[in-house]
């Protein structure tokens, strides 16, 4: 395809955000090669320095960032829990070279007690992850920092005056909620991106979700919230898809934030036009309700190619969508999924590229 | 050790709960060989035959009496999950032999949103299954219902008028709760035990649970009532140990079951002593209560040579634990835990040789 022209897009990096190695996930009890892998950083950053825009250091930033949108236990947790498996053995003893948990405080385990936070960190972990596919290692923790600095460090820009920036986050973050994290997600870049948009004085943020999956931890964030709109279309969830529990169209909000929640679950096999027109509903619902800044949670996993998805999304689709949402106002676009490593790079350098045209 | 006699003791039996296989369990991601086998039960039925005991045949029962205790959803889900895995191509396609859940419906997932049967199977299974140890494979369901079969029958036998009646449950159930299974245990043939002796008439029944992990299942299902008390002597979950999340002292039931649940945390290294302490202490409740009936959840992973537990109960302690039971009245006694194949059938000899003896 025709290399897009990004000059002058700022894409804010984190060298750290390749030290997370999740090594594989578990699915259905077998451990199997994943998906979310350090490489799509590194052709992410290939891709769009080739096509133009320019690396910005991500800039350390301070934990009240993170702890405006995350439970303190959710952080205090993903910071130790690495030096506490090794400390435990898990390793050394039982051979577990990362954290994946066994057992899951589900309502039918609790069966209406209160949650606790056991005591070994086996059993511990399971509070905190909802899955077995989201796996921490040596070095997770410092790419799940850096990520989120990267996000923050986008935001900074645009409430500084720049139309656009893009943040090469990873590892992912919509899947990650207040008190919980899973689907490859930890700390939830676009929702913390979003937050500080918000206290850099933009009076309504909205955040359009375009990877193919329901951004189940964004939404619960902000859903009593009025101020920051969270609009998704993503592969149906009642269709088999993840995250299975939640990212139905009935899922509006509640209390104040009642009608600040669209889920658009489109059917496998959707393509452009069914795509775009979704994309069109969310753009139409962010300037009715007004947005001083938008958050792009830009997953490209809808593309034909991607192997998370059974969505039929082209590059000319990103861009048109780009096109659409750029339009809004200011944006940070935030990386999310996208795994078939040869197209990555060009699909997200059309969505920016549709992004930088669609600037009023 | 000398063979206790266990002349005229019934055991309940059914040649199908050897169809269970897991074939391992996943235990922080990895899949290991599991203690949970079916050798537990060939062991057990040549011991307790050794000591003069004698086989009676499992007999059918309606559904009804599995309905009493456990949603109806989760029955049909145990049911028919393993020909929906077949038909769904998880082994054929994905290589998966056996049911292991990926996803799981944490409060931290589902942040408040009301809880959902997914579409896809492999999303479902973790509404149903709260850990990655609880495997379900061919024959598994023909082994489930054959144990709560057994179960019943002993039920019926000791409304009938049989002082103690023994049910060789394979697998075992304290761990299964009204909707979701874990811990081994699918469902909770104590408990079905224990309502089937309530609809036989005895006006009250209490529960004995001496596994050496809490019974989180038989305690949500008897929870809010009064009739059917649930005490539990089991290592401390606060130290570090399944259920984790259940199974503390201050679990005491609610509504009309207040007091009427009564957990008794013991300290890992506990040894007959205090063990058989605490097995008082749970009698007293009972015969401060008043029972027609008990079930004794007869697990015997408390013993020293146990994997699962770092208990030191003697054989000689299960003994003593009999006598002080078997002289509360008529037992049922379901097999629980209990994993230590070299040791495992004197242990339970013994502890039924000491309930036959308590009989006054």
């Amino acid at each position: 395809m025709t290399t897009p022209g990004l000059a002058g897009l700022p894409v804010v990096w984190s060298g750290d955000c390749l030290r997370h190695e999740p090594a594989g996930e578990v699915w259905l009890g077998v451990w199997e090669q994943g998906t979310e892998v350090p490489e799509r950083a590194t052709v992410l950053l290939s891709a769009l320095t080739g096509a133009g825009a320019t690396v910005t250091d991500a800039r350390p930033h301070a934990d009240d960032a993170l702890l405006a949108v995350h439970d303190a236990e959710l952080v205090e947790h993903l910071s130790a829990i690495w030096a506490q498996w090794e400390a435990g053995g898990y390793v050394s003893e039982y051979g577990r070279t990362r954290v994946v948990p066994y057992v899951f405080p589900t309502p039918g385990l609790l069966c209406g007690l209160p949650m606790r936070s056991p005591a070994a960190t086996h059993g511990r972990a399971g509070k905190f992850c909802y899955d077995t596919m989201t796996l921490v290692g040596p070095g997770s923790w410092e790419a799940i920092r850096a990520a989120a600095d990267a996000a923050l460090t986008a935001a900074d820009l645009v409430a500084a005056g720049t139309p656009l920036a893009y943040a090469l986050c990873r590892p992912p973050g919509h899947h990650a909620g207040p008190a919980a994290y899973g689907g490859s997600c930890y700390l939830n870049n676009a929702a913390i991106a979003a937050q500080a948009l918000r206290g850099s004085g933009a009076g309504r943020v909205a955040v359009i979700d375009i990877d193919a999956h329901h951004g189940n931890g964004t939404q619960a964030i902000f859903y009593e919230r009025a101020d920051i709109y969270y609009g998704s279309l993503h592969v149906d969830p009642g269709a088999g898809w993840f995250p299975h529990y939640v990212g139905y169209s009935s899922e509006r909000g509640t209390g104040e934030g009642t009608g600040a929640n669209r889920n658009l679950p489109l059917a496998p096999g959707t393509g452009d036009d069914a795509w775009l027109d979704a994309v069109e509903v969310l753009c139409g619902d962010v300037r009715e309700r007004g947005a001083d800044a938008v958050v792009v949670s830009l997953g490209v996993d809808a593309a034909a190619a991607d192997p998370e998805s059974p969505l039929q999304v082209t590059a000319d689709g990103y861009r048109r969508a780009g096109q659409l949402i750029g339009a809004l106002g200011p944006v940070v676009a935030v990386q999310e999924g996208g795994y078939d490593l040869p197209s990555l790079g060009g699909l997200v350098a059309a969505a920016l590229s549709g992004l930088l045209d669609g600037r009023t």
